[in-house]
């Protein structure tokens, strides 16, 4: 056997200001490095019923099935497709950026017939063209939407789409893995059947599980398909004779990755929802009327902004990879890049969780102006912070 | 909002000795919580690079696609199927416990013929009954094996089943995930096609994650199917070209599982495979003569029996559910019982990576010694633990 180099972890300390992961609070690192217990062991029990509970306080909803998925925020959308759509069924999804392209992937693998609903990239859905779309077949079995689209900042509005979904009788899921612990999201309030989102956004727990939750109606309407569904790793029943009342083993839990679940979710507890949404309201502003007085454009459309992706273009002059890589190795600063056709043309700034706050915002603010300045591009040095910091002292 | 009332994460110190998860050494939770950075980031890159080198390693492969899975064993093992798997195709499969039975699950949601291979629960398929399945068809396109089946502690030997595969054409496909690095498993000598294990057992790593490997001869097989796979997941065209050289983002990887499994991996190359498989064999060796030193009786079959995963039927008189209470309670010691028919019929005594040490065995047997004799078992106090230091002291 060949003498195999490697190295000793050792990562580095960033600022995550990317797509996700974000930052994660001590205690949350702690609970990763808690001892091991068996998964039915009666103590990691007790640690999923709290987790269970705090899930649906997040998700702001009475749904008996809410738990995590074993895997990322990805299995949380294969699993509200692939249980729900069967060949023959007809699901009509909103098509604004890389989530909505995932979605119609995910749902033509189930064998349904999809009806995308495209805007461009930046933009809503619009609501006229959801309802098009839902009246042009005789049945929908679901509508699915992005809440907050990751390549493109755009937050989806729901409450008409959630009525349109209702009148045409179809399952209404949505996607909340950039939403969920940074926006309002109330999966009962909005009349969401199916909800999904990720740990490593505004969880800001590490990457690995997908929140999860779905409704009776949804559930009954899962138990009249005609064949057992694709997935026995993601079926719905077997999932909820585990995390139901019976503990009826299915796979093995990934204790450590709950236990942090666990942990980030009573930080957001303690923390309150609404005194967490305001939070990440204000350094969305501060970095945005910064980015702004840096004379950027943000990309996303106006009154549809995400606070937790903040989508800005990139200004002429500057060199996207470039700046990206001083960032993350001069100032271990990172920020994502555009995808698809924004590739190139967008910075996708995230203030998510543990990373949405006023220091980040200034040092990020600052450390941008700094390399923009040397790249040659048309700007003031001090004018971003400044702006930012005008907000900070209004709230 | 109701008031939630959830507790402080302070998870009890066990002694993990049931069917895994295992105990982790303290190098491998210090990487748990290992500053997060970003999946793309660069550290993270070399990180992947050096887990998939260490695979390698470990799995005795030269496969190109070699990585682990972002879901439990079980997710490997629906990659494994759902891959490479068509609706038309037909698969053997060896069912002999609840992994052979779930494979049998996974490939009829495939929509394959599965014709599956039975042995009782504790014994091996027999080598003959598999060609039998192989020639009864024109065509096979997989034979599927659980090298170690963990709900009975028997291990399948493979030599003959994969000369059987080639024979007839079908790739080998084998469940590695309570064998790899406790037992010898050796991808390419073995000719094994197809590969999955789990983190949590023998390699003492937290769950969460499926080692996989794929060589090149069915990659080739499944880019020649009709329609894609059911998942998106877990497709490995997509999977490879993330894992591969290219890094295409496909999904959020769970880094700090993967910090973990780097060191988990570490370990076991320091250790070096053949001591570490050393080390399994003589504390099984030690537990089995201190059990059958204090009247028990081995339930898998002689010869083919797991140094990881030993089984044992549960003596007259003994309460199953009180007894393991009793060692988890008392004692802080987690062994398994038993599943399906061997319900109230066995304990499965696990024996895996960091678990599997002197201590560990001298320590149960005392245990379970006091436990036994006061439910007033014919056993006299002492045989066990001195038949295992007996053991122990030729070694």
């Amino acid at each position: 056997m060949a003498n195999i180099s490697y190295q000793h972890l050792n990562p580095p300390v960033r600022i995550l200001l990317g797509p996700g992961p974000s930052n994660v609070h001590p205690r949350v690192q702690q609970a990763m490095a808690a001892p091991m217990v068996g998964h039915l062991d009666p103590y990691f029990v007790k640690i999923m019923d709290d987790t269970v509970e705090l899930l649906r306080y997040l998700f702001r909803t009475q749904n008996k099935l809410t738990f995590p998925i074993s895997g990322t925020g990805s299995a949380g959308m294969e699993a509200s497709f692939c249980n729900f759509l069967e060949p023959g069924d007809t699901v009509v999804i909103g098509v604004n950026g890389v989530f909505g392209e995932r979605m119609v992937d995910n749902a033509a693998r189930c064998g349904a017939e999809v009806i995308p609903v495209t805007a461009e990239w930046g933009n809503i859905v619009a609501p006229e063209a959801i309802e098009s779309a839902l009246k042009s077949r005789k049945k929908v079995k679901m509508l699915a939407l992005v809440h907050a689209e990751t390549s493109t900042g755009v937050m989806q509005p729901l409450a008409e789409a959630s009525k349109l979904a209702k009148q045409y009788g179809a399952l209404f899921m949505v996607d909340t893995v950039t939403s969920l612990a940074g926006q309002e999201v109330a999966v009962d309030d909005w009349g969401i059947d199916i909800c999904y989102s990720g740990t490593q956004k505004c969880i800001s727990c590490p990457p690995g599980l997908a929140p999860f939750t779905v409704n009776q109606k949804a559930l009954d309407i899962m138990q009249a398909r005609k064949a057992k569904g694709p997935s026995w790793y993601l079926d719905l029943g077997l999932l909820s004779a585990y995390w139901g009342t019976g503990r009826t083993y299915h796979h093995t839990a990934p204790v450590s990755m709950i236990y942090a679940l666990h942990e980030a979710l009573a930080l957001i507890y303690e923390e309150g929802l609404e005194a967490r949404i305001k939070r990440h309201q204000k350094n969305a502003a501060a970095l945005t009327a910064g980015l702004e007085a840096m004379g950027m454009v943000m990309h996303a459309q106006a009154a549809y902004r995400l606070n937790s992706l903040n989508s800005v273009r990139i200004p002429a002059g500057a060199d996207d990879v470039r700046v990206r890589q001083k960032l993350l190795n001069e100032y271990n600063v990172e920020i994502g890049g555009g995808l698809g056709p924004l590739k190139g043309k967008i910075w996708r700034i995230g203030l998510m969780g543990e990373s949405s706050s006023e220091s980040n915002v200034l040092f990020l603010l600052y450390a941008l102006e700094k390399i923009l300045v040397a790249e040659r591009c048309d700007m003031e040095l001090g004018a971003g912070v400044n702006a930012a910091i005008t907000v900070f002292k209004k709230s």
